[in-house]
């Protein structure tokens, strides 16, 4: 039995979430550039200079232990965005496409949610709490961009995207 | 130019959460038997039980299209299961194991609060807000189970866990 286990499913975690947003950084400027609605195209834009904060935020979080934040492939996130390279690559109308889009974001932002919000619990477990308050702040980010892209799926999108069905 | 695309999202979204509670049926067996909580050990197994209810609604709503419901592997969900799969295969102590299931499965829940989130919209969109309350039903059961995989966590899960590395 290994003593320091929760410490170290912890830190196995913070790895996950590390190769997860640098695989976001990969997906978000294809994302951006197949999106068409301006204000998604925006909102793609920005969070991708927010992932880069994020990203920051982890190495930061490694510096401080010592350890290296590479090493993971995130399984999780490489099949959320398989999923959203094959809804790129569908042919389908433009209003269509950004729907489709934001639910393959959306998809991707929850991972986040449930992946930070495991891993600021189990650092408040172990008595972290400066690093679970700027797992906190990327937490936060989070569920902003996810309700901001509800928003633009309903009040820009969605309506679009039904015109050009009837 | 697709003429009825929303209405094919709509039924590509559906396909994808079907192949997506399949495999859930699959993975709930195994991670209940993994778990070594009780309270954790019974989630599972009522998640279980709720999820083939589930999967019936959508047969439902398939009927009434007139469509199979089977012809999509829903990747991401795939590779939910294989990070969970790698979890419970991993050397750690029972209490470790039990959070890091959690974690696991809290993924999954999210994945699914995203999904039927957008295909509810869709259904409501295209003004079929029968089947968008059917939905929301799902929806409803897997915020619950998520936030009970959250209250076990805290109230049981981690601080075993944490007793483990004290």
């Amino acid at each position: 039995m290994e003593i320091d286990s929760l410490r170290k499913l912890y830190v196995e975690e913070l790895k996950d979430l590390y190769s997860a947003e640098k695989q976001i950084l990969q997906a978000l400027p294809k994302m951006a550039k197949k999106a068409s609605n301006t204000q998604l195209k925006a909102a793609f834009t920005e969070h991708l200079r927010q992932t880069e904060q994020q990203v920051q935020r982890l190495e930061q979080i490694f510096e401080a232990l010592g350890k290296s934040p590479r090493g993971k492939k995130c399984k999780g996130m490489e099949g959320l965005l398989e999923e959203g390279k094959e809804v790129m690559q569908e042919d389908m109308d433009e209003e269509t496409r950004d729907a489709a889009l934001i639910a393959a974001a959306q998809r991707v932002e929850h991972y986040e949610i449930a992946a930070y919000g495991c891993a600021i619990t189990h650092a408040r477990v172990l008595g972290l709490e400066e690093v679970a308050d700027l797992l906190e702040q990327t937490l936060v980010e989070e569920k902003h961009a996810d309700e901001r892209l509800s928003t633009i799926a309903e009040q820009e999108v969605n309506s679009s995207a039904l015109h050009v069905t009837l």
